[in-house]
């Protein structure tokens, strides 16, 4: 399988070292093997249609920062372009979200489709904003558009609900999507007033660039959006959400709570045909009542009750190992 | 799809109301078109080779207390003799567990599997005496035998491991894989000595005939040792398990435990290749410390971290949905 990397970030470069370590395995357990034969990032690109040699790619960001100085003779690639004409089966989009415009990961998504590629991606933009047209574009081109590291990293939230519960019907959902803001509430419920919770969140390396998304409970509500699509078939996006973040939960709240054996966390729920995401009062032996970065998720099925998974949310190594999974199911789909 | 049912208790009557209410939606979802075509339980035996009447056949059980009755004139049949002749395609073995013989489940299995059918069994007896070479004797007469119902009931611990976890490996797990001995332990951390809390168990339905099994660890034993053939690739029975149960933990353990913040459990453990069960120690945000008739699994894996699954590990209903699961899991495999 001939792959196109776009964005070769934290993710990319895990996924790179996957590839390296374990292509031995992925072969003889799952028949699948895997050639990157482009690798773009904001500052360059490099094609090879052999496959790139990962381990020069990976040489090449690190010492240069960017994958562009792979291969320095190669002409600078229109990324549009290279897309529509790269000699690739499936695209892995590896962008960073945006929930306002969903670019750059929309365009490079939907060009894949319409060039017949397979996708794969990790970026929740697109999803949030316009996941009914893009699985139509992707049923309409006949390819396969897969997401498995937006939902909960590395821990399969979106394939137990859809694979590991066949035969029953999931009537409803709740849990901790956001592993920053639980973080956060956490460390409130240890003391912490809001401003230093979140600041040592951000000291720790939990809250970046993007906080504010997951702080007004954005983040949450783009993963809400994508498994209402996906496990429950309804057609929505992030402006069917009720959204409300954690910046006016008070230490006073927190403490409150916890003297009726409950805490307060930032919870993400479809029920009846609505979504919400706002923070509400857990009971401590709510199994979905977890602490530090983890997400968690309980569903209601009608025949086999409830169902709780629980996992890290986020990291490298993790999501990787989701666009694996993706890349493995992608394969066994198309053999059937 | 003709089912044969052996057993006609809590669970085959769950499954009977089931194949019922959800015929419709089996057949236009699943392409599944179940037929009973032949039922017995203790006292007699039911057979109709165009489908026996699941209404008639609840009846005949409800209000003479055997399938027998369903249609007076039959003659009675030896069992074994019906598991050979029957033509089904599939035999649901819901005989009570045995840990000590594995009967009269392994007979009827193995019967089952040797005149070429399927079997889907929720009797762990068999498979904690003999699981190697029951899935040797599967393979060898090319048919499918499925048991999601043995571990946690209708929640689907073993699918999630096998199948949601693909492309990484499992290094270990853990968990709490018996309800009755947690609701046990769960009253004790409210103040309940052990002979109150298991009394309590008693009379709310949670401790029945078999209740030392759970109490002396052996319940969890055999769905560990399920769990490590069928997800670790170990070949193991009962006897390589190391078990001690809870009949002496007590109450003194429980509160000097609670006091530092942990409470103690029943645990299943299969990790280096050792399988031990046995009451051990566990902090309150640990997730696999639920309360009540939970049950709870943590799975490490190599690349994705570590994933939690909790949910009922019993119950009628839920457990007669797993059988519904495997249904349509060897349709799917016969489809391939």
């Amino acid at each position: 399988m001939r792959l196109l990397l776009i964005g070769f970030g934290v993710v990319g470069q895990s996924l790179a070292k996957l590839l390296l370590s374990r292509s031995a395995d992925l072969y003889r357990l799952y028949g699948v093997n895997p050639r990157v034969v482009a690798c773009v990032d904001s500052h360059g690109s490099a094609v090879s249609s052999t496959g790139l040699d990962l381990e020069k790619l990976l040489e090449a960001k690190r010492s240069l920062g960017t994958v562009g100085a792979y291969n320095r003779s190669a002409r600078m690639h229109e990324l549009i372009e290279l897309i529509e004409r790269a000699d690739a089966e499936i695209v892995i989009e590896l962008t960073p979200t945006n929930l306002d415009t969903g670019e750059p990961g929309t365009s490079n998504i939907v060009a894949s489709m319409k060039s017949g590629k397979h996708v794969i991606t990790v970026n929740k933009g697109p999803l949030a904003l316009a996941f009914p047209s893009l699985i139509e574009l992707a049923n309409y081109n006949d390819v396969k558009l897969r997401f498995s590291g937006t939902v909960g990293g590395g821990t399969p939230i979106l394939e137990f609900a859809k694979r590991s519960l066949k035969g029953d019907d999931i009537l409803s959902f709740r849990g901790i999507l956001n592993g920053t803001t639980n973080y956060i509430l956490s460390k409130m419920e240890q003391g912490f007033d809001f401003n230093a919770a979140f600041s040592d969140a951000r000291l720790n390396g939990y809250a970046e660039a993007s906080s504010l998304l997951d702080i007004d409970g954005f983040d949450a509500a783009a993963k809400l959006v994508i498994m209402a699509n996906w496990i429950m078939d309804m057609k929505v996006t992030i402006k069917d959400v009720c959204i409300s973040g954690i910046s006016d939960v008070e230490l006073s709240d927190v403490r409150r709570a916890s003297k009726l054996g409950k805490a307060i966390k930032l919870i993400g729920k479809c029920e009846d045909g609505r979504l919400d995401v706002k923070p509400m009062e857990l009971s401590y032996t709510d199994p979905i009542c977890v602490n530090g970065t983890l997400n968690a998720v309980t569903f209601r099925s009608q025949h086999s009750g409830e169902h709780t998974i629980i996992g890290q949310g986020a990291g490298g190594v993790p999501t990787a190992s989701a666009v694996l999974r993706d890349l493995i199911d992608i394969r066994n789909a198309l053999l059937l």
